[in-house]
């Protein structure tokens, strides 16, 4: 176990709370104190940190999305849509309703079917209904660019994920890259706005368009 | 004072914090126990508020951002840069350096100037250094495809801005904008992630494209 917590660069007990929890297979046991683990423990304790660590999955999530894995019968959008919805999301308020009827009608606007547990339909609503109480407005306006940005973004993300070597690591990067991937678009967004402000602003000084 | 809370619906503690700290002005005294205060002060009120408990700003940040507003001398977009950096940003680290230099990349290469002080070159430099550690690849090669989606939703974001009656609202917008914005866009990410997974793998079942 030792051996096995230096090629992965996780603790010894990180490892054995994986074990306890059955996160991790255990190894093959040569003698009373001895195990044999293989590379493919030290591939799915990476995977297993990956989904608690940087996807913030709760243990028994974590379990759910590595069956989804494990079961090579269950369609691989399947399999996506179990790591989503594996994700810490939001919970939906009664305030939200009117903002989850103006997404749904987003949604099916542009023709498309979406699971009414897909963790991004509470999300999207939710955030709205708390714009509407800023009295801010606006976001309604705006709501159909952003989809279309994030349909852009999502053809990226799948394209990233079909290039992936087998269905563990396709799952990883479904879990790690959304998680991530929202961070990322966050700060390209800042730059962007940061742009798009200067171009509004001082539009003689700019060189490129 | 009890009248301004009832009107603004922030309580009077609170409102007592934001006067201490110099967030508001005070009213015109009446009389040794009395103010009056003005619809600009439910205004101020508002507008407070949203920075520090949407916009997650410290006190000394939404003191930054107030003066940027009610300076209306100072050029407009850097009100926004203020109101920007006003927002909690990420720290660099030293092993980032790699990953910024790629963003930097990125960023020269559509011919924009943005300030090294932009919070999100250092978030997105962070989030691409993480992923790297992971081993996953791939952030990079889809990392054109993000920034093309930042750039439609910044263009939605500063005509939102645009669109808002005054400069108090305008920065409103900015802040509370880019702070709710990004999980309104995490929310879509997913729904559109969750149609794009279910065209590809059920290319016969997708009724719209």
């Amino acid at each position: 176990m030792a051996e096995l917590s230096e090629r992965s660069g996780v603790a010894v007990p990180t490892i054995k709370f994986y074990l306890r929890e059955q996160l991790l297979a255990a190894g093959e046991r040569t003698s009373p104190n001895q195990s044999t683990y293989s590379e493919s423990h030290v591939d799915r304790l990476r995977l297993v940190r990956a989904l608690l660590d940087v996807g913030g999955l709760t243990v028994s999530a974590a379990r759910d999305v590595l069956a989804a894995i494990d079961n090579t019968d269950m369609p691989l959008d399947w399999a996506f849509g179990i790591a989503q919805q594996a994700l810490p999301a939001v919970a939906p308020e009664e305030d939200d309703a009117d903002a989850a009827h103006f997404i749904d009608e987003l949604i099916t606007g542009r023709g498309w079917r979406i699971d009414p547990r897909n963790p991004g339909r509470a999300t999207a609503a939710r955030v709205l209904a708390r714009y509407d109480t800023l009295g801010l407005g606006h976001l309604r306006d705006t709501a159909g660019e952003y989809l279309r940005a994030a349909e852009v973004v999502a053809a990226a993300d799948l394209a990233a994920v079909a290039a992936s070597p087998d269905r563990a690591t396709q799952v990883e990067t479904v879990v790690v890259g959304t998680v991530l991937g929202d961070a990322f678009f966050a700060g390209l967004r800042r730059i962007a706005q940061e742009q798009r402000s200067h171009e509004l602003h001082n539009p003689t000084d700019t060189e490129c368009e």
